[in-house]
């Protein structure tokens, strides 16, 4: 299958999409048609239409897609066919929350390493993973093949941390300090800051009233 | 000021420019170029440029823009010249991590009450603020003026707490949980969800291999 370019809009709906069919599989539903699907993740059916459209034929006229048949498709197209190894550098608030946010978990993605440079906090353990020293970082990536790395650590700190990781081989970041963080080409880098999410509300609300 | 459709992107946009701008001010620097900007924050300049234009006119050509009335001009436009008060509903892994969270508090943003259903977690303390019963909701709205709900309950729960917060008369909400949350079309409705992130690295990670 040879993919495009495919909008970052889409394959967040897909992700939705797969949990929406996850519940139907629960329920034993056998097929489903683009207007059910778009009802139940709150989009238009063209949209749904149009983001499976990216990957292929997927239903059939009149009777709508399988359930199970769609749900294994959109997983392989996430990558959720596979595990997928996390680092995370920080072991602070944000990084301990992310350590034990449980959302991921059946989605495949495992936590493997947890660092951090502050001593009061290496040693603990975080749902059953060890903190340990940054010093470790490249020597973890590489021991458990690690695929992503999670970046919780101060915005002083980020730059140097995410050049630590690209050169321990590290192909794909999700950021949560609001820095903004330079990385070579082949680097997926996803940004994800909490105040930015807050500010597009507070610019709502003042823009509005 | 007329405010047409801005869209998203440039609005977080908007913010990172403000933070780079502040950092500025605190090296007391007094003047910038749009393209100094692009640079800082890892855009192109004719990007910044277009973003301000939403506004009106900001810069003097061939002088640039003076730091500290740009970033007291986007702070405004961002609603950040103003308290916002936050209610966290759920009082959890994530909830916590968010209510300890210092990065948005220098932006004006303010946590004033936070709810659980928990009795093992009613009473206890996050960063000086009580979790409380669930049922104080419309009480605790009201009585601290709460513009901003933080939704960081499981995901059969969210739809219920929106409810609630809705009829209680906030007008944004920040979700974090994985759930597709009906809104009035007054209310602004902003969704965080971490798994989704991470399987958007995985689906890039899967097909760039």
């Amino acid at each position: 299958m040879k993919i495009y370019k495919i909008p970052e809009a889409t394959v967040m709906r897909l992700s939705v999409y797969s949990r929406y069919l996850f519940q139907l599989l629960d329920e034993d539903v056998k097929t489903v048609s683009s207007d059910e699907v778009a009802r139940g993740v709150g989009v238009s059916s063209a949209q749904v239409r149009k983001d499976l459209a990216y990957f292929g034929e997927f239903g059939t006229r009149g009777v709508g897609y399988n359930v199970e048949d769609l749900y294994s498709q959109l997983m392989k197209i996430l990558g959720l066919n596979q595990r997928w190894n996390i680092i995370i550098v920080g072991a602070g608030k944000l990084g301990s929350a992310f350590a034990l946010y449980q959302g991921f978990i059946d989605r495949g993605f495992s936590i493997k390493a947890i660092l951090d440079i502050d001593e009061n906090r290496i040693g603990q353990e975080l749902d059953g993973v060890e903190i340990e020293p940054l010093e470790l970082l490249n020597n973890r990536v590489k021991e458990h093949k690690v695929d992503i790395g999670v970046i919780t650590v101060p915005a002083v700190a980020a730059q140097d941390v995410t050049d630590k990781l690209v050169a321990a081989g590290i192909k794909a970041i999700l950021n949560f300090s609001p820095s903004i963080l330079k990385v070579p080409a082949d680097v997926v880098l996803r940004n994800v800051d909490l105040s930015v999410n807050l500010e597009v509300l507070s610019f709502n609300l003042a823009f509005n009233n």
